[in-house]
């Protein structure tokens, strides 16, 4: 009887690691679910889009800068959310960047961060001349993990 | 000793269950981080710029319209991956749209479906000027989930 009280207890504990398991997906699946939707809503989010011309003989130079600046910015600011950067295909000097940061607070604390002013550096004299639009987001709509 | 093996058997079964719930998690993680990383390669996908002025009396009408089409194309058509659609903050009806598409097999197959014909259709009228940039992915960076 012993055994079976035993073999009981084994279960029920397995029982509950996997309906453990099955929350842990279900909280995944559900996170997932809430940041596409949050891109939808994004009330306090600061949209920019940033229209660079550069000097075609330093784009390549002028590239590497902005995609270490990218990168950095993403992996180390919080409020630093998402940068698509993308080329003109007849005049590849001609750069359209959209930004998204947290808020405005997100945005100011960015632009003193020592990439963002090692970039500003290294790309002042690449760059021929650069337009700010501050935009709202109408919508955004993408397939799941894009 | 039936009891224990019968016990062993019953314990064998639940750690290969927990062990195929593992591998499906890191299935999952391993899923979406190659999702992200295909953003930095994609090499046949068509991106584009749409810059669309639209009439100021119609710009309610107008957003509805462009909304239904971008949440119907993402979701019925596999080669629409991603739109952003913004409002330049002071002229409102001077709207930017980032649309990416598979590859430009997908964009034909877009521009012939349905809801695509009827959003044209609809927005004839509302559109004051339009101008389609076909640009180059420099770079995209983005928090996960974003």
């Amino acid at each position: 009887m012993d055994s079976y009280i035993l073999d009981w207890i084994k279960f029920a504990t397995m029982k509950n690691i996997l309906h453990g398991l099955s929350l842990i997906l279900i909280t995944m699946a559900a996170t997932l679910f809430s940041i596409e939707q949050a891109g939808a809503q994004q009330d306090h989010r600061m949209i920019r889009i940033a229209k660079i011309q550069v000097d075609p003989a330093q784009l390549d130079n002028y590239n590497a800068a902005l995609k270490e600046q990218m990168a950095m910015a993403i992996r180390v600011e919080p409020g630093v959310l998402t940068y698509y950067a993308v080329a003109d295909k007849v005049n590849p000097s001609h750069i359209t960047i959209l930004e998204i940061y947290a808020d405005t607070a997100a945005y100011q604390s960015h632009i003193q961060t020592v990439h963002f002013k090692k970039y500003k550096a290294t790309v002042q004299n690449m760059v021929k001349s650069l337009e700010l639009e501050d935009v709202n987001l109408i919508d955004m709509a993408k397939k799941p993990g894009m």
